[in-house]
This record gives structure tokens, C-alpha cells and sequence, in this order.
């Protein structure tokens, strides 16, 4: 069943920029997943719980940062420590909802980048986010520059802006 | 957006039995949905925690209850009680992992249908469950017979056993 | 067994100051809950989940909000409706870990306050938290002054600063 | 204020027979922990979700398989396997709720043993439950008995039959 062909904008599947301008996803957002809110995301106020916007963000930030080619999460890995998370709630999402999250590095430094995140619900903006990484040696020991492919990629593809000067 | 025309084994889209069929699922699984396993999925052992599965179950029970004419969730519709749910771990899972989970109604009684579940990777089953579930009044107040529509569905669908007699 | 006597600094026990005091919370900490770290809290790194810490903000709030006045959770009550929250995470966190979520009002306008959230494992700090909350019509329909007897509480139990001017 | 004196029914420290003979808790339940319930275990039904019971069960097995003695969760301890789960919903809980979920092991074999969970508000079973747990080599390639102290606890404390024979 693997050769089964994926669709443009198919569930689940890392999206890129052009599959983005197909669901509406304004520039510069440049990576994203589809998905579909599940009723254990709900809470008693039978709305998206406030929680899992940040699972979302994390479910995003897994595949991009080994798309980016900054980890394979192996042994010999750098360690990615979340330093901080933030979200702004814009619009209540319900069950069935249909959603694009989406996330870019919008700045880096020798060893830390910044992410934002946005949740789109057709081209409604429900939430936004923010999240700061920091890059460590892959025993944890000392901060590890973030590699010179691995910031072309920000600044190309996400248009992030280098502040390490 | 919405006119995307929707791949036949789509994720998340709830699948009946030709699109199972493609995915080698075997007969008499006749509802599906099509998935891939989270990082929130994991717990600290890095596999998919036993209580995810319960999760997927529930993540198809939902539509399936509305697919088969059962309750559409309104306050004039049956409440639906779940009295049990049990899982079988027969492999572990691990981040990414495509898998579908399906589930059928192997029996029912007048006012209660008893489902069975299993999840696949592949064509290897990881898990199976089954739960059974109580269809009250809309007020909750009493038991409610199955609708003849809903009994000639399970019957005919999932193959389902009248165990009313 | 309702009887029982509570321990000044039991757990789960919504505690003011002089229980904070003797756990080592600093003042102008002023409401807290005392807690343990579950396995299911943990993800795949085997340390806390950085979600975890806004279900742990989110459990302090429910209760806070009740106990400052502000809310009962009844049809009749005001709506309370999360703006943003925010973490920043000082240190990871392991399972069976003993620890303080405490929470307090740091400024509020006419119909809404900003609360900030702290972790503690004994003395030590190992997570911050910010939330923003809008206080509406038990409708929802538009928003609602925070009364008198709870900007009250605010300025006096917690130090909030009144920033209506 | 690790020299806190810690009550004899206090919340999430594990409970022994005289504890929980105090909380009215019937033998042969001889293992316990008191807990609440949170506002993140409820579901848009704004009652407790089923799968929050298995995470329950869950909490209790980690600290009762290591004070049985069975494993310190080492890399020199035996693996434990979880095979099946189950659980039966006897009555709602809510939000609050005060209650204690208890386990025993109820049946042993030479490499596993069957462990039965019970939930009880006050002196109300709202949930009882089942599992099967194998225990396996410290790097999992093979069955490894159940060390004979550990059964003699399972046959003292729990009351559970030795089903080797």
C-alpha cells in the first residue's frame, strides 16, 4: 500500500509552500500539516481544550526540525530543548473542524531559534504561537551552533531573520 | 477548499469496506479511519501508550455511530452509554507509524450492541478491543430500543449477530 | 470519611499563604496546589511534557477562579474565555517529582486580569507561566466587569497591580 | 519540609490495608491511591472520559509493581509487558470528586499475573477493571519467572491464587 500516490494536500503529510497556497495559507508560512480536530481535544466546554494547540505545535515542530535537516533524533544528534511556548486563542475550534497547523522559524541566533505557529481553519486564523528552541551537543553538555545549511534553510525557505549579529 | 477531491484510503476520513479492501484489511472489518501515530501518542518507554488505543477507539466510535443512523448528537437523539472497553496489545507502535483502526458491531440486543475493534499496521494486526455500549431515552432516563434501520446496517455491513432472541 | 482532618500542606488541597510559607513558596505567591508528577505526564524524552505544565496552570485556574469570587461555573455566572498562555521552562522535570503550582492575579483591567503561574520542586523554580483571561456575560455576549469584592481580592491576597486607569 | 508528617489516608502516597480500611475501601483491596478528579480528565460529556480510568490504573501499577518488589524500573530489572486491559463503567464521576483507585494481583503464572482494579467514591465502585502483565528478561528476549518473594506477596497481601500448577 506504500506506493499509494499522495494527494497535494493530503492529511498528516508535511505540506510545503506550494500545497499551502492551495488551502489558502497566506506567505511567508512555509511548512505545515493538515488535520481534523478529535473529540478527545475537546474539554467539558465542548470546545478545542487550550492544551492541544500546543500538542499541535509540537506535532509540527517533530517533522520540521528533521525536514530542516537539524536532527534525525539518533544518538549522535544535537538535543533541541524547548526554552519557552506561548498561545493566543482567536476563534473557539470544535469537533470535525478541519485545520491546517503551520509553523516557521521567524528568527535564530548561533544556538537558538524562534518559531511561530499558526492554526488555519480554511483561511481563518484560530490561533497563533510562538515557541523558542535552544540547540545543545547531543550529550546535553554545552550549546551547539545551529549548522550553516540548517540557517540557509530558515532564511530561504521560512524567511527568518538572522539576529545572531 | 472543500471541493478537494478526497484520495480513496484518505487519512482521517472514515473508510468502508473497497477502500479497507486497497489497504489490506481483511473482512467483515467494514468502518475504518486511516491514521499515524504522535509524539503525544508515546510515553516514556518511546512506544505508543496502552491507553492510546482506547483513544482510536473512541476516535471511530464517534462517527460510526453517526455513519450507521444511530445518534447524530443532538439533545432529541439516544444518549449512548459505554458500560465496557477492553484492549489486546499484540505489537508495540512507534512515532509514525501508519496504521488504520476499524471497528464493527459483532452483536447487539434490544437496546445494546456489543463492537469489536482492532488496529493495522500494514496487514499486521497491533491491537484488538472491544467495548460495549448502552443506547438510552434522550433523557437519559431509559433504555431504547435499537432502531430497525440501525439493526439491518449491523446485520448487513459488519455481519453483525441478533442476539436479541 | 469527609471528616478526615486536611494536613495544612496536604496535596491537591487548594493552599493560601501560610501553607506556601511552610513549603518554601515566596511571597507574593499566594494560592496554590500541591502535586506529584504522573507517569502519563511524562512523553518519549522521559521527562515532563511541556503541555503538561498548562494542564497544571489550567487545574490551579479552575478553582482559583471559584474561590476569588469570580465564578461557580453556573448558567448565571460569567463566562471566562483564555486570551493566551504562556510557559517558559527553567527545568525538566522527572516522574514521582513533588511539586507547587501556585498562581496569581498580577494586573487586571475592567473585564479582564492577567495571571501569572509558577512551578516549584521544593524551592527551586522550574517553570513560569502567563495567562490572559476576559471575563464575559454568562451569554457571552459581551464582556462583563470583574466586581468590586474580587478586584478586591485581587489587589489584596495576591498583589495585583490595578491597571484600569 | 521533607519531614512533613504524612497522613494516614493522604492523597497520592500509596496506601496500604489499614489506610484503606479507613477510607472504607472492602478487602481484599490492599493496595491503593487517593486522587481527585482533574478538569483535563473530563470530555465534552463533562463526565470522566473511559480512558482516564485506565490511566489510573496505570499511576497505581507503576509504584505497585515497584514496591511488590518486581522491578525498580533499571535497566538490570525485568521487563513488564503490558497484554490486555479492560475496564467496566458502574457510574459517571465529575469534576472533584474525591476517590481511590485500588489494585491487587488476583492470579499469577510462572511469567505473569493478572492484576483486577476497582475505583471507589467513597464507598461507590464507579469503575472496575482488569490486566494481564508479562514479565520479561531485562532485555526483553525471553520470559523471566516471577521471583519467588514477589509471588509470596501476591499470595500475603493480595490474596491472589497461584495458577502455575
Amino acid at each position: 500500500m506504500r506506493s499509494r500516490q499522495t494527494a497535494m494536500t493530503d492529511y498528516l503529510t508535511p505540506l510545503t509552500r506550494p500545497a499551502l497556497e492551495q488551502l489558502s495559507i497566506p506567505a511567508p508560512w512555509a511548512y505545515g500539516i493538515r488535520d481534523r480536530v478529535r473529540f478527545y481535544e475537546l474539554d467539558a466546554l465542548n470546545h478545542v481544550n487550550n492544551t492541544a494547540y500546543l500538542r499541535w505545535f509540537e506535532t509540527l515542530r517533530i517533522p520540521y526540525v528533521r525536514d530542516y535537516g537539524l536532527s534525525d533524533y539518533g544518538p549522535d544528534d544535537p538535543q533541541l530543548v524547548l526554552m519557552s511556548n506561548s498561545a493566543r486563542y482567536l476563534a473557539p475550534m470544535f469537533l470535525g473542524d478541519d485545520y491546517v497547523v503551520t509553523g516557521r522559524t521567524a528568527g535564530f541566533r548561533n544556538s537558538a531559534f524562534r518559531m511561530e505557529y499558526a492554526v488555519f481553519r480554511g483561511d481563518e486564523m484560530t490561533c497563533a504561537g510562538e515557541a523558542v528552541v535552544v540547540v545543545l551537543s547531543p550529550d546535553g553538555s554545552e550549546k551547539c551552533p545551529i549548522p550553516d545549511a540548517v540557517r540557509a534553510r530558515f532564511l530561504e525557505r521560512d524567511g527568518a531573520v538572522d539576529e545572531t549579529a
